[in-house]
């Protein structure tokens, strides 16, 4: 089986690479290639089959790219929540004309591949009080979000209609994520851990607290991976899943850092933002994610695993890769 | 104001011109010009006012569709269910790209645009012993329904970011539409009470205790009038509308027949049809639509006055047409 994962430069996308290339399987069917597509040719994992990486724009996506044995797509290219926000025509070509391209890419295969797609928390909106259900509805308040949730209905018709075989996996808000402080909104949830472990003074713009609906990196490739094997008929109708994240509050969050770093929380100081905690003020805070548990995806750990799993996983690359610029 | 209706040679379109054209205005502001929009060149209705007609495709809209001055939208270009079930890509660019298309050009305007749009009952699914509130979520059995839904994500997000200003009206399945039987699965609902008013015999493919969410072309002209003129800061990030249609079973709609036309329901005979009662099957039968009655659209009328409107407003055209040929 050939799997394809588009986006496969971005830091989950490397990830899933790297596992899929350690494990050489799916659910027990074998890999027996892969191929990697990303705007710039994305980095190619050790593997015991042979990988193809390719460059290229996911809204004209080449033959190429998905090979006629392709069992899997990996379909994690999108433009961000901020990019999103700042370029509305960027957003709509990447996130809903290249999704559109690949339900083209898989109608032109002998069988219909598995597509796993990331959604978004960000299709939601509910705020700090909100604990929505499975069959919550998306009100996005973000383009981003917006065409995340379009993006699944496309998916799930195409599901519907034979073409391919979706699941739709609604990431919480990753933390810790590697690299730097960036523009999105939720840049600070990774920040007040990964900063002050990198010895760093940072921002909090929320009270402490502020709760948000996280996921580990390491939890999250666990999720798209289970989801490339999942039994597609246990999902009827509704190929997307609120995957079994956690609900954290920043104290919490900071709580965590300091039982795994002692004194480390103390470079955390509130610094008010209230663009940034109107923002991030309207996600949702927690779900309870009934269906996905029954589904076998896999709870959440705790946050000082999360914290732990950063520095085993992460802190080394992302001090080389800042102390290089 | 100038008003652009796309779409305005089909059914619905040709029935809101020509209210508009009769009554010169929406909500109190005067209409000054009317631009109607179609694949082929619209009728053009009696008016106190200039109106220009074009043909066109609604996926590459011309600028010339919507003026400089135009103040309200109707959006009811559509490649209704059977066709876009029928022939994907032709779905996906009316329904898709066309509401892309729409939002562009709104973008142009000096100011955005209220923009109505027809989304449809179809985007759900539940099925008969459904009743679904104004939360429920949109999990839709054919292509049509969710390329509707997703549109509506699109043009919920357009009206966040200041583009344009959209409702959407999820219309009800048509009760009773003019013309001949279609392909459509819903065809039936209307035949069974304009067939017997022709003279002419019809099957009905579905138990009599079969349970349809249905509007009159009255109601849902009124609907669409209603939201164009509707104050959008009362919507929120919801720009979603589940109108006041009426559940009405089979039985109940040959009940009204009967009493307005006596005789006339011995022409409907039970064909038994698996297919076509499998496909309405999964359409949700009833809606509490307390948000749209909350907001001023106009509760339904009784099934005998949806009859009587028929035969008021389209029986005699009905039948001038279909003796063409």
């Amino acid at each position: 089986m050939q799997v394809v994962i588009l986006g496969a430069g971005g830091f989950l996308g490397r990830k899933v690479a790297a596992k899929l290339g350690a494990e050489g399987h799916i659910g027990g069917r074998p890999i027996t290639a892969m191929t990697l597509f990303d705007l710039t040719s994305p980095p190619v994992p050790a593997a015991g089959f042979p990988i193809t990486a390719l460059a290229g724009d996911i809204a004209e996506l080449p033959a190429e790219a998905v090979p006629d044995d392709t069992g899997v797509i990996f379909h994690l290219a999108a433009v961000v929540s901020a990019a999103a926000e700042a370029d509305y025509d960027l957003g709509r070509r990447v996130n809903l004309r290249g999704t559109d391209a690949v339900v083209d890419a898989a109608r032109r295969l002998a069988s219909p591949p598995r597509v796993v797609f990331t959604s978004s928390v960000a299709s939601f909106s509910g705020g700090q009080g909100a604990v929505l259900g499975d069959d919550a509805r998306q009100i996005p308040a973000n383009s981003y979000g917006a065409q995340k949730a379009a993006a699944e209905l496309i998916l799930a018709d195409a599901t519907r209609r034979g073409f391919l075989d979706a699941v739709s996996i609604r990431l919480p808000t990753i933390v810790v994520r590697p690299g730097r402080p960036n523009k999105a909104a939720s840049s600070f949830l990774s920040a007040i851990l990964r900063e002050p472990l990198l010895g760093l003074p940072t921002g909090l713009p929320v009270p402490a607290d502020f709760a948000a609906w996280v996921a580990s990196p390491r939890r999250a490739v666990e999720w798209l991976v289970h989801a490339a094997a999942l039994d597609g008929a246990r999902l009827g109708l509704d190929r997307s899943i609120n995957p079994p994240g956690i609900s954290a509050r920043v104290d919490q969050m900071l709580a965590a850092l300091e039982a795994v770093r002692p004194g480390a929380a103390a470079l955390v100081r509130p610094v008010e933002d209230p663009g940034i905690a109107a923002i991030v003020g309207g996600w949702p805070a927690a779900f309870a994610p009934e269906r996905a548990l029954a589904l076998g995806f896999s709870p959440h750990e705790t946050l000082e695993a999360v914290v732990e799993a950063f520095i085993a996983d992460d802190l080394d690359a992302t001090r080389a890769e800042r102390g290089k610029t």
